[in-house]
């Protein structure tokens, strides 16, 4: 299937990832991008292709590993027709994406997502670059990848918190879209899509659908794609204050969310119990004794360089949300008064 | 006036700079970028404005200036609204229009090209970024800028090196698609035009104008926005070769085009030594004791790198050029034939 983003396609397969790798891109014009972690569980994937292996984890997604990503481009005499394919989470999508971007005003780029948050989420929708120094994706592009290869046999080495967070945007995806997949979600558990190959298959795609519908409607995030920041405003304030895995600090985010929704919403009492249901029952946390007042400190400092009213996404009901305009006094206020 | 390529619009102004440029952006959101050197030559057009000052010159064009330039836009806390103008030549456009373009995946940004050669050539359509070591553009992006403020009376400071450097693109141009200006350029000479403010501003705007329709034509340089290439093939390998300002090896590059031209094209010999006469004119060089070795070695690696044949661009008339693909093999036959 074929998704177009502000006029540029994106191919999407399922399949091994090796076998179709070698019939999407000419292996003299292939270099794969990827990080020790992902090279170490998968060293078959790479057999017979340049590869351009960068250290593990998003302490490295900064500008310093794109200039050695570079450097070794220009080494191994990439031109304009050379492609450039990530292989990894989203940190490493990101990096191939932006890398993929500027080298020689932009070459061709691919994605192979190794993670179920890279697969649902990090990898989908064009947005790339690197942190730098404390400020997050403060470098970056909107470019879309030419393509996107869905292998869900190379989730079989994750570890068990990194499919809690992709879970966490899965559940995202069905509180915002789709109280079917909810539903779904509730009667299988995590456990239950990890034990059949093909139902997780299928679950995967139904959310890169999820995403894509979103993204293809407003790509450069003027109004309905800022939905798919649910959980996140506090959430990304909660993952930096609290050090916390970055789905576990959006199911956080979430459940605060729906208590928002409770008081600006009349997002039913009912539906946020069953979300803090799914969410526990996926293992991820729905309590924490969150400081507060450095998590809102953090949003203050964000709202201060984006100069306006915090678009807030808050939910409706199981499957709809809206985005609602809360300053920042307004949103303090409401956090004293509910936690 | 405005241009639109690939859909994105770029509104030209003609107009004193200080005061459009107030009228343009809102100086609370706007952050110009220039260099030293023109910075010292118009200090009152920074008047006012939160000014990123970079060194000189070409050498300057590498990623750590990029580095240093998006250090200060966050110390300065730009943000998503925030506009960067690049004021001063193509070195300068190119690194506000690539800084601009992955500053928080791009923010809004314009120019106000201060030489000759930026205005009617370096800083139109879209192509930006930076050298990699001796690397010449390995990083950037093609991104247009929002819009372009041209303003003649910024050139009365311009050396007169620089102004022969202009030149040579607009005899570029002439030779490529306008007869007409061929024969004006023939009749007022560089000097006439230098007396002449409104003489100069036309030329500069019909200039702009014809780079435009082969941009609009072909933003990703596909097709006919290589003529634009005329006299730039050898031209750049022997300004690397000989150490060679710009325009003066485009000169050079461009007579050498019109002898291939007479061997492969029929391109009159009476049009050649009109060629030659107008150079001369402009006090641009037109006989050189070239190291036709050195060039050629050096165009043959830079073809292994593109992997193709050379895209020639041979001049069929004054006022018409052909891309003609040429091997290495018989430009080099040619050119021991020839010279």
């Amino acid at each position: 299937m074929t998704f177009t983003v502000d006029g540029v396609h994106t191919d999407c397969y399922v399949h091994a990832a090796s076998e179709a790798l070698r019939q999407l891109v000419d292996p003299t014009q292939g270099f794969l991008l990827t990080d020790e972690q992902v090279f170490a569980a998968h060293p078959l994937l790479f057999n017979g292709w340049r590869t351009i292996i960068v250290p593990a984890g998003e302490a490295h997604k900064q500008p310093t590993t794109i200039q050695s990503i570079i450097d070794q481009l220009v080494r191994h005499e990439a031109d304009r027709s050379s492609v450039l394919i990530g292989v990894g989470g989203g940190v490493v999508t990101d990096m191939a994406g932006y890398a993929a971007g500027i080298y020689m005003r932009g070459i061709r780029c691919g994605f192979i997502p190794t993670t179920v948050l890279a697969m649902v989420d990090a990898a989908l929708g064009g947005k790339n670059g690197v942190d730098l120094g404390a400020y997050k994706n403060l470098i970056g592009l909107i470019r879309q990848p030419e393509f996107l290869l869905f292998d869900t046999t190379l989730l079989a080495t994750l570890p068990e918190q990194e499919w809690r967070n992709g879970f966490a945007e899965i559940v995202k995806h069905a509180m915002l879209f789709d109280v079917d997949l909810f539903v779904q979600l509730e009667h299988c558990g995590l456990t239950g899509y990890q034990r059949d190959p093909a139902a997780l298959e299928s679950l995967i795609m139904r959310n890169v659908h999820l995403k894509y519908q979103t993204v293809e409607a407003d790509p450069f995030e003027k109004g309905p794609r800022k939905k798919l920041n649910l959980g996140h405003t506090l959430g990304h304030a909660i993952e930096t204050t609290h050090q916390l895995p970055h789905g576990y600090a959006i199911s956080l985010g979430m459940v605060a969310a729906a208590r928002l929704g409770e008081e600006l919403t009349n997002f039913p009492s009912g539906d946020k119990d069953r979300l803090v249901g799914l969410l526990q029952q996926i293992g991820l946390p729905v309590q924490l004794d969150v400081d507060w007042d450095a998590v809102l400190q953090l949003i203050r400092m964000d709202k201060k360089r984006k100069g306006n009213d915090i678009h807030f996404i808050l939910p409706k009901a199981i499957g709809e949300a809206v985005v609602q305009p809360i300053s920042i006094t307004q949103l303090t206020d409401l956090i004293r008064q509910i936690f």
